[in-house]
């Protein structure tokens, strides 16, 4: 199978999977259910769900089992998505080529959508007869609650607020970014490789030292598409870290450096692939998928 | 041990379980977890936390499950609270006698702080040694999730919102607080059963009927309250929702039969409570406790 058959099986694998997962809108409240398959259905990259299920490919998972694992990561990741965007933080009207949350609906709406996504993962996670057995169930809740909260995602968007306008040195914007994405993007590797047989500690920190780079090489691309890619092709407003005067890469290091910094990214990131020989092949050509955005 | 003596131990162990699973002011990012413990600590009825532990007596639950639960129970009540109170939903600046957080704070904060505490209590329930088994964690993480999300929690605040000055009938009524607050109250009581020796389903029945009654006397208890006592005996704004225009069982039923409906829940939850013979008495006295608040 090629890459790109992969992909594409993975992805419509993951859109079913999603639908599943979310309320219907014969469910009341039925607007509120709405909203939520507004924010979440037909639009984003969903590259944690791929980043979920390459991993799996190490651990002999369960379609079933990886699948509510990805789904929870793309609601919680679907949940910061909305809250972010709402007045009281970026502000922003535009997100996967659609008016966001609280613009198509109202803020009240937008934050009840971002709330009950969150619940919403965890009730993925432990459903009954969702393919993961009862400690996997447990280990996934941990390591998302963890990566999704105060030291991990949230706590990330609360340093990012406090930066702005500040100037950053490169450690503090890597620490910001550590929480802010990278937390998340290393719940989905480890959660794809925990939703089959138990990895080893070695093979854990292997993919600890694949999502850190990929995490931060994710990150190094968003900063040079804001001011390389225009609005239309990144389905968000573009250029607005430097209208809201944050710091990013490109900023602190320069749009070259930053270009090398993903590329040696990429290698990193490859290089930590090494215990799994060929049954790395889909997550390195993830890693690859990120960073050849720039280049 | 008289039912105040319980009581004030059991608010004790409550309130040094939730010191402890709270990330402290030294753990980056301070200000958040600043916030965080400025929402939880030192206030609060801990309504929830006390159901929890009243039911945990049914199945001999060790001391650090039922803890565990109650926090977790506690921390997705406060975060319901701190979003519930922000300008783009009730907009209200007094709770717990305290300022709110985004009064305390800034908006921005208060929408981290709640999403954060989310996450904390899908972390407590399933942090290492929390005495919780891996099926207990995955059992009490499903209840809680349920309970908080689309068709719980988050989705009667908007049937709430969507009701604001339109007339409700009494069982609309019913659907949005079995909603709204019902769900999380029932969940208490489930998960502190949970938390300990497998409960049989008809005992969980039994719990839910129970739960029931207290859930819907709570919410009339609390309806009463917004027009008969002061703000400062209820810690928060009253008055609120007749200024609101929001529909409530004062308004619905009269400020009389409400009283009478409050006593006749408070009946059916000791009824409920049968099969369980002097194992119940804790979670009769709460049901007392909280009928009597109007008496």
């Amino acid at each position: 199978m090629t890459f790109e058959q992969w992909m594409r099986g993975t992805l419509d694998r993951v859109e079913t999977a999603l639908e599943h997962y979310l309320p219907g809108t014969n469910v009341a409240p039925a607007r509120l259910h709405e909203a939520m398959r507004y924010a979440v259905l037909g639009g984003g990259k969903r590259v944690r769900p791929l980043l979920c299920h390459a991993a799996g490919e190490l651990t002999n998972t369960g379609a079933s089992a990886v699948e509510a694992a990805s789904c929870a990561l793309e609601m919680m990741h679907v949940y910061s998505l909305v809250h972010d965007d709402m007045p009281c933080m970026d502000d922003d009207a535009l997100r996967r080529g659609k008016p966001t949350v609280h613009i198509q609906y109202d803020d009240a709406t937008a934050l009840l959508v971002g709330d009950a996504l969150q619940s919403q993962a965890f009730v993925a996670l432990t459903a009954d007869g969702n393919g993961l057995k009862d400690a996997q169930q447990a280990a996934l809740t941990r390591e998302l609650a963890l990566a999704s909260g105060s030291v991990g995602m949230a706590g990330g968007q609360a340093i990012d607020l406090e930066s702005v306008g500040r100037k950053l040195s490169r450690p503090e914007l890597e620490t910001m970014h550590r929480n802010k994405t990278g937390a998340l993007l290393r719940a989905a590797v480890r959660m794809g490789a925990l939703a089959g047989d138990k990895p080893s500690a070695d093979n854990l920190a292997a993919l600890d030292q694949y999502a850190a780079a990929v995490g931060l090489a994710f990150q190094v691309v968003d900063d040079i598409l804001d001011v390389t890619a225009d609005s239309a092709r990144l389905g968000k407003t573009a250029g607005k870290d430097a209208q809201n005067d944050k710091p990013t890469y490109v900023s602190i290091i320069g749009l070259e450096a930053s270009r090398e910094l993903a590329v040696q990214l990429g290698r990193d990131a490859h290089a930590a692939l090494a215990p799994f020989g060929a049954r790395g092949q889909r997550l390195a050509e993830l890693a690859d998928l990120i960073v050849n955005q720039v280049n």
